[in-house]
């Protein structure tokens, strides 16, 4: 169980914003923006897909080796992936021959880096994306998406939360993020 | 220069904040919520002050040397805590020595695990913390305030923004989010 007494039973980052609600829809209203909503999506600047985007996600909480993270977000993207669940096994276990585009790729790299430290970025690193295609919009949001989540690791586990071990409920919770969202729980507050 | 094209001439964050409005206000609406909001502050389980929650910002930025958020940060946090840029310069330099409490030294001890990954936090640290007197919610929020700043630190120097060598910018923006708070120059949008 969690390092404090959250008052209520749900896993992962879901019972920390639960516990904590001011934080909790920002932290949210940030994962809605970086990794699905339509002005991102549709930005003239992007081709990068809602599954293209949750695999940046997965495989940076896998290198920070974060289970409730990268077990969620590996069933997100898998239910949005051209190849599913293997794509981001195949990802996640040896990134140089795995089933994604060059640009993908290199932007995976970008966002390994960024695991490491701010620092361990280079321009050569971000060269390399632009050879293959990738927007600045593109490197913009996959250096914040592989930063966030670099954050939502240490938030969820430097608090202790459990995560469970059974699969329905990681690929429940890719249901209903891919109807609804992040912002669901926010639906009946106005302003979101 | 930064990696990608801004637009914009301004340092740090605040450049990236200009280039990307939408993550820039929910970024700067975390900061507001975790490091001054009245809300925050005023909470019948908080004792942690502005300047509190800013040294804990700064030492973090600090261990990951991120030169713009660490020099930002320990100007915000010198100008509203006693003793000022010493007590700022102190902690950053030796935290057992640090003048500050029992019970914040025992929550940096925590945000420098953090920093380190979400399971360097052992449940030793946390109780450390509580027998200190710290309370359920100023663990959550140092460990998020922690986990933050390892995410703002990795955009900041991962996009390679630039930071300026002068400290007068550093102390005018301090002036300015004493005065005003991180939402400011949002403050002619509705429904911040």
């Amino acid at each position: 169980m969690a390092y404090i007494e959250l008052g209520n039973e749900s896993p992962g980052v879901g019972g920390l914003m639960e516990y904590r609600p001011e934080t909790g829809r920002t932290l949210s209203r940030l994962a809605e923006t970086l990794l699905r909503d339509e002005e991102t999506i549709s930005h003239p600047d992007n081709t990068l897909t809602r599954g293209e985007r949750e695999l940046i996600a997965t495989y940076v909480s896998s290198l920070n080796a974060c289970k409730f993270c990268s077990t969620s977000h590996a069933a997100f993207a898998a239910a949005q992936l051209p190849g599913g669940a293997q794509t981001v096994a195949d990802t996640c276990g040896d990134l140089g021959s795995a089933p994604v585009s060059d640009k993908l790729k290199a932007l995976l790299r970008i966002a390994g880096a960024v695991q490491q430290g701010g620092k361990a970025v280079t321009a050569e690193d971000v060269a390399a994306a632009r050879a293959t295609g990738a927007t600045d919009l593109e490197i913009h949001d996959t250096v914040l998406i592989a930063a966030a989540f670099c954050m939502y690791n240490r938030y969820v586990d430097g608090l202790g939360t459990w995560a469970p071990d059974d699969p329905a409920g990681y690929e429940q919770a890719a249901q209903r993020i891919v109807a609804e969202g992040y912002m669901s729980r926010y639906a009946e507050t106005a302003g979101a």
